[in-house]
């Protein structure tokens, strides 16, 4: 059986790293609906994300996506988040809004937009010693929509040497995390499609360079728990995104699509050390709430991941390993089965109250007042979003 | 073996409708990149649309999108495509990018909701009077994102209220046609998600319904081919909205990602009767131009029509009948694959001489000036996009 | 909130019907292992389905499949099954395994084998009156591997024709229930490859004529549950065969791969009347169990429908729709998720103490000494698997 | 332009491997459907392979597939082979048919049963030594059907400890290919699922480990071509195994569902030096001919990868870069298609009879009497097929 007092010990210590851009308006290519009350500024997104770490207590880390979040002065914004509750997280570089970037950044055929993609992602690491940030996210949009448009060894010659750059740039404590996504907005080729090709060029780079993992970027039918344990490992995973989807990209809340999967995911972090800080991996939401409120829709989301570590913590191991070692398939999968089926939220219930917490953060946060107060704040000005 | 002067006159004979929408500016939920020249209202669009039929010789429809190429007098706009050369296709109705269309229009649960999207079908209708249209084109952004968020039987029987009252409103001579989608830019249910629903409201509503086929609306391995088979049996396919796609729906040109489905689809219609204009079924693209030059990709989208149409139309019936009665399985799969083989670009440039036209579509456009002129012209203004 | 005594009145009223086959060796192209125990004959498999009934009391049902259940006398049979507690389900036919079938059954193209596939199916309608069958289950593995082997069009009207002569044959309280199947064995196409396409015979054969959801028979990415609610709203839904995967038809115990997509299956099941006998929906397990002891791994299966219907009776309709009527996004899918996220472990052993049974099928499985016994018993014979 | 003459050479020093089994029967789970004169043992199957040889005249290398071709003498099995014109090519493993291979070969929880599965893959490097062949190529079943069924990682280090041991026997020109499949027969995880998982432990084995891409093995949506272009780029491309699929691991003649496909992947080969024999990219053929004469159907794919490497070869790779430099989307798609359109079979008529071949080889087997003379020759006996 799985020791209690440890279960909750790891559950008060997870942290869960909340995007700055998953406050603002966002949507599909059909229609953003704008919402009420959405933040105006990086300093209006770091007060939402204070919300939410005040209701669940778990959250006090928020990334950044420059430009989106550029700032004159990004020191006095990590000042203004710690006087909030919250610090910096990840810095999230965007090479795909500029109009030189029309068929790619780091990865375009010409050395001027290469030039200008790079000293962008440098400029990130300027951000991250203002901000004390670990960690450089890197997503890169880059790829083709037509068979023979570009190069595909030729792009990932770009692609290996603008890493390059920017990876002898990092500070000793600074870390270079780099996304993988199948496809969108690229239709033909994505220049780092899977697992294997940020795998690939993250071992070239070195110690610093790890795998992030979007639970929404993969092709129907991967088995995502595998590529999860088989970076941990090898001690290449860095970070999650987690997002749910039903079909491609969704960027639905966690856990909402198939919690199963977000249990077995926990379940292979949880087995093989990874909730232990000292690996380093970092937990973040990545998501677009396109028709829910988005502060509640955030809550939940932690609450979903929450709630599939709980449940991952309580997995018997020593009498799955036993199981396992004896051949008992079904004896196996009866005792993950049997944390799965589990009800958790009383126990996390009882951990946030042993935290100082509402047991019931989205009625905590409902009782603060602070839905209404930011509808009342934030008349006028322009609403923030991904093009700001 | 196909009688060549047969194939000649339907590859002469055939219309492909080009969409009023892809001459603007389009692009995915990360970036519209704007292009130089794209026109900046339904006049200029109208114009590029017929800079494609004369090139091609093969699309002199247009189709309209409301409320994005609403004009004050859809006589006038008629009038003018007539003084082009070219004449107004199908009218597209949009109910899905008013503030009131966040969680849906026809199947909205607030009854006004509903109303107002109704009347914007029935306002189509109107516009079909104005235009001599005969198909009023239906594609709903209906759905739900979240697993609870709606009743799905109550919006189906929302959908097919709203379905009867438009569908009483049509004239003799008008039609409706009605598109599904699997997904996007709903996540979680679509209220028309594929043929089988539309054709089962097709079915109820009576012989004025038809189903559209979108090339890339399907579920990652449907046999699209099939489905076209099926509903030529059935008389119930009344039209296409060509593209293609690698992934999810990335409206890339017709026939660029995947020629050989292209041509099956169109051996299924060529073989059950579908290019006579008897059977009524329109054969319209449906893209976008995110990154390419719009006019140019739209000229070869029409050719990688015809390209799979001279195909379709190459293939030796009776060789194929006499295979497949004999069950000879290579033998049958070999005779498809002759005609599939064939490089059609010579017999399409005879054709085209034949009607006049240069044998070299694209090198007839670069060469009249438009591209130019349009540029030249083109300054100011706000350019046409999903929005306007 | 949902009533607890419906709810425990719906569970213990509950009937789940289970494959002789099941019972059988079953496995992949690439090896079938044969287990120790496994029935012989017809009348063990039944001993087997008794054995699962007598642990969890809802599975009094077994569908045969014909010819591998074939015996001189089907009264004989029926009679046996009632000696043991249990009833005979619904007949399946196998029209894809004698040599004639290698290019298809009814839908082959040669006339004379389309007459033995057809015979075939009536014989089993006569199994059907002699065992007192109430459903005829057909599934067609006919379809084709090459782009031309056949004319997709022609199958049809051979499958609709033979579809019509067994529909006239039926009795006056026999069904014909008709399933379909994304691919395999067939890869190109399948004749029967959607629910729309089984729909659309059902619709015309007439009100005896239903579909069934094999929930294993999709195109990635389908939502299931929206056909469900679907052909409940039309009156077309005839049986379920319960299983799930992860990637194709994978045949995998139900609720094992996601079991969150068998309870919203469940709550449109639920929601909509379909737990109500009178609807007249069969609730079949259809699975392969290649690598697990297969008694076991089926009452574990009983156990997951179960779970999944105790589930989806608590959801709070009332509280449901007024969410949904208020376009309350995140109030509606949380009360789906309450739930979902119950433990019903205990409400189900309770029902089962009520129902006189033990509150722990499995346990009440191996202390009945079944298993042993079949071990000591079923030496020497051949055992069944598919091909007997 | 290409430079006709190198084509030509090219393509006549194209060398394409044919599997043993492929001349055997093969089925689907649902059926094995035997055919006429197929071959009884090795010795007969060689004899097929050179009947494909002698139509196509690239054809010259056999795959051998332990046990199904264990003779008691290879080297007399190499003799016979050399005389009849054709080499033993790569040596392929088999460790899923054993009984104790239910839940795992090399990956298995019980160290006795990886013992004997790793003994296994020694020996097959004796029949390397025997027959002179230089490839190992090992795919692994190995994987679980249920969550929890087994540890992940535990897995892969069982995996990697059998391939270290297995490398460390090679001889100097000997070389391992490591095959990754998505999934079947195991459901839940595949133990090398990926190309990324077979890459990293290629990379810690050493130069002589390399990766084998079977085209049917991924899932949906992902772009092959793209991981070919990234193994040359790395090294680490060893061989091909073609076969064409239109869902899962359809296994049907290469070239057959998507021709487009496979000349993109040929494309990337042929610009990145693929085709040079220096850098070992083996072209195998890895198929399952279920319902179509067997030898024909080989030398049909075989015709098809020529065809799709004839277009390749026709690119104009000086147009290509010059339009893929200057960022022209639409003219750098269009160089590709000018060659995918091409029709190659008059060129390729033109090569076989530079080669003393009969320009149309499925005319010359018809032609050669060897149908008619193994289905008077092969009577009795029992049928190659997967068990042997």
């Amino acid at each position: 059986m799985a020791d209690l007092a440890a279960v909750k010990a790891a559950l008060s210590a997870q942290r869960i790293e909340t995007p700055s851009w998953g406050y603002g308006n966002s949507g599909t290519r059909f229609r953003v609906f704008p919402q009420q009350g959405v933040p105006r500024d990086p300093f209006e997104k770091l007060a939402d994300a204070a919300a939410v770490h005040a209701a669940t207590g778990v959250a006090p880390l928020v990334s950044l996506h420059i430009p989106w979040d550029r700032v004159p002065d990004f020191g006095k914004l990590a000042a203004h988040a710690e006087s909030l509750g919250v610090r910096i997280g990840a810095i999230n570089s965007n090479t795909f809004q500029d109009e030189d970037y029309r068929i790619g950044s780091v990865c375009h055929p010409d050395p001027a937009v290469r030039r200008k993609a790079t000293d962008h992602l440098l400029e990130c690491v300027d951000v991250m010693d203002a901000t004390g940030s670990r960690d450089l996210k890197l997503w890169f949009a880059d790829g083709t929509n037509y068979p023979g448009q570009d190069d595909i060894v030729g792009r990932q010659d770009r692609l290996a040497e603008a890493l390059s750059e920017v990876y002898a740039r990092l500070g000793e404590h600074q870390r270079m995390v780099l996304e993988y996504k199948l496809f969108e907005p690229a239709f033909y080729t994505t220049d780092v499609p899977d697992w294997g090709t940020s795998y690939a060029h993250c071992l070239k780079l070195g110690p610093k360079a790890k795998v992030v993992v979007d639970t929404g970027h993969h092709a129907p039918g991967t088995n995502i728990e595998f590529i999860v344990a088989f970076l941990l490992r090898e001690g290449k995973l860095g970070a999650f995104d987690f997002n749910s989807r039903f079909y491609a990209d969704d960027d639905l809340m966690a856990g909402a699509a198939d919690p199963f999967q977000l249990f077995r995911i926990l379940h292979e972090v949880a087995k093989n050390g990874g909730l232990d800080p000292a690996h380093g991996v970092a937990f973040m939401l990545d998501q677009c709430h396109n028709i829910e409120a988005k502060i509640p829709a955030i809550i939940r989301s932690v609450m979903n991941v929450q709630e599939a570590t709980a449940k991952a913590l309580l997995v018997d191991l020593d009498a799955l390993r036993a199981a396992q070692s004896a051949g008992d398939v079904l004896g196996a999968n009866a005792v993950l089965m049997d944390a799965y089926n589990t009800d958790v939220r009383p126990l996390l219930a009882e951990v946030r109250e042993e935290m100082g917490l509402s047991p019931d953060p989205l009625a905590a946060y409902r009782a603060s007042g602070y839905a209404d107060q930011i509808l009342a704040d934030r008349v006028g000005g322009t609403q923030a979003g991904w093009g700001a």
